[in-house]
């Protein structure tokens, strides 16, 4: 993809988690892989929103090192670069402390699938990681923070359940493009806040069944899918 | 009516939706019948919001045979020919994803008459569906969705009570035209919004007298109505 | 006060009640009184906010004798009336269902003052009337509601809290002037939204001091109010 | 600093509290202080905000003496003058009655940190203030506001905590800067709405850990700190 366009991509999907909502102050970011030339687009650190040009998008390959050198990178470069390593169907990823995901991330309880509004996205529970360790925090804390995101996928496919909660954090979430990993961000927020609501008024709210999750789910995703236009 | 205010007339009550915080994402649907020719128009599947023209209204008719082939209908098509076929006095149908409405159908909680803002609009209880068997989520998902629908309105009155909660899911709403079908569906999530506000707070409140019910909805609606201009 | 400019003050105080989002739909009411003629003027029945004008202010005497006969007054215009003839200070009444007010009102829990942001506007408890008999529904429920505020308001002084939550139903709200009237009705809403929170997470929250509300009251009304600019 | 541009900053955080949705009516003030020529600016009393400008701004030095006599000045001056004096580091206060961190002043719970989002911006625990006894309500509210906010943050360090909750009133927020005071609010809100929502659903929600909080603080304060560009 030519660098222009690429970088465009990336800098609308940062400007699209403020737009839905996602997005209070700076916190969040959100960056772009071209898995043909190898190149990282993700958001300088701490600039405005309502001044950010696609020339804030800061360029490096995967092991983090720059392409350009104007700007720092998000502080949160690492983590990305751990999940692009350990994903590689995935062409974006997005960190944000939307209200409802974060607050689940704050009480470590995980996002079960209550409807199909969540199905239609998510094959499955949204997961918690674990808390890091002392030592992990000192000492490598951003790629740490990638590292137990990659351990909670275990045995889970990071293409069917595109979200996790980093616990006492809050959430990052992917797509194969930057467009889909905003949108996932969006129903992330809102089936967060379901859950919340569905859990607080009544605790024990079972998830719905595996066939329905199955059915829904597949109605958008897979080989199989009947939605949309062909 | 002509073909063009009709489909006009189902798009905005498609784009109403959105308008009024029903819908997330693309999630949901609404469309009109016109009963003298029996056509029924519908929103395209997969069709972003902002796009939308009158030209996405895919047409067919009562049995779901297209009346022109350009689009794919949405993808919940059958289960508003059902409630078409059951609910004779219905002329238009909207399904959304709107939050409180949703979160009652996933705890599967029916909206009690806890207030006049329901007795307004809604003469009774607001239903939830049954779960759908694996066989039925299986084989004929989205008609069997609109037959569970037409069971929780045996001894019900589809007009007096414009609304369900399919569990698990979320709401579909109904009315005579496309417009009251938005204004109900409006009201709905509202109602849905306070009774869980309600009974988070004061688990057991009690729905308002049959009789308060009765007079507030007989305010608005049938022969001795008093409400509005002549 | 001429009548142009009178009724122009009653719309706009309908119109900010939906610019201020206490109004759904329809739902709700603003009335004013010109204490020297005599005259208030209430919004015709089922008018859509966003056509509404001044020739939409309908007139009529204390006794609900029309004025002018164009328009049906609001269907609560009997309630506003008892309201002005027993409480002879006021001078704009609104009714709402602003979504906790209602909410509220439908717990049936009185908003007790746990704050200053209470204090300021409203110096004492706002109460609940009693749910009106099946009688009074049927035979005379318009008059009723504005009878048992009344009832509620005995020891009270009406201005001094200047809002009831009707049992069940929803919000009245009055002022001296329609503009405080509306006041009063955004600051009842934001405290019946805070009253509902902090119950929530700790239900036996107290109310602030009686020194307290006194003082904070004091700052803003009465002889001694030291509040704003000279 | 020139008196226009000081005042100018000073206005433009008292508009910036109701653009980020803190404000309610007229609730709420900003202020700020020029340490070099012991100026403090503040909003006059009871001036609705659509039409505030720099002119409304009132001077007083750090006593409270009037530098000039046009308007009365917030009447929380005095508290803001406590804290001026009592913090010399800080160069803005604001006072809002923000929602959830009005509740949460409301039930005298302290924010305590659950999340980065909270450590990213304050060190530690978000504390509240005693109540004020009734003598000091009668005979010098606004100033004993002042003193029980210093009391609370005894051994607290109020640049690494720049924001308090007074006791059934609402958060007092500071920072270095007009622009800072305004962020600390913003997220001051948000962190608060966040702590509410965890200890509802969760009531034993436990802080995140010293190391996470520390390391997350550092990342943005302080000689080390690495967000943003150089």
């Amino acid at each position: 993809m030519p660098l222009d366009a690429f970088k465009a991509q990336v800098l609308e999907a940062n400007l699209a988690t403020v737009r839905h909502g996602l997005v209070t102050a700076t916190f969040g970011n959100a960056s772009g892989i071209d898995r043909t030339s190898g190149l990282i687009a993700i958001k300088a650190s701490g600039v405005p929103y309502d001044e950010m040009t696609a020339d804030h998008m800061v360029l490096c390959d995967l092991e983090g090192r720059p392409h350009d050198n104007r700007l720092n990178p998000s502080s949160d470069l690492e983590t990305h670069l751990v999940l692009y390593r350990a994903f590689p169907g995935i062409g974006a990823v997005i960190h944000t402390h939307s209200t409802f995901a974060t607050i689940m991330a704050q009480v470590r309880r995980p996002i079960i699938p209550l409807g199909t509004t969540h199905a239609d996205y998510f094959h499955g529970e949204i997961p918690v990681t674990r808390d890091l360790e002392p030592e992990e925090i000192r000492d490598r804390y951003v790629q740490a923070t990638g590292e137990v995101i990659v351990e909670a996928f275990r045995g889970r496919d990071p293409l069917e359940v595109p979200a996790v909660l980093v616990a006492g954090h809050g959430p990052f979430v992917w797509g194969r493009t930057p467009g889909e990993a905003v949108l996932n961000a969006v129903i992330l927020e809102e089936v967060a806040k379901m859950a919340w609501h569905a859990q607080a008024l009544v605790p024990a709210t079972e998830p719905i069944s595996q066939t329905l999750l199955d059915h829904h789910y597949k109605r958008k995703h897979g080989a199989e899918a009947t939605y949309g236009q062909k």
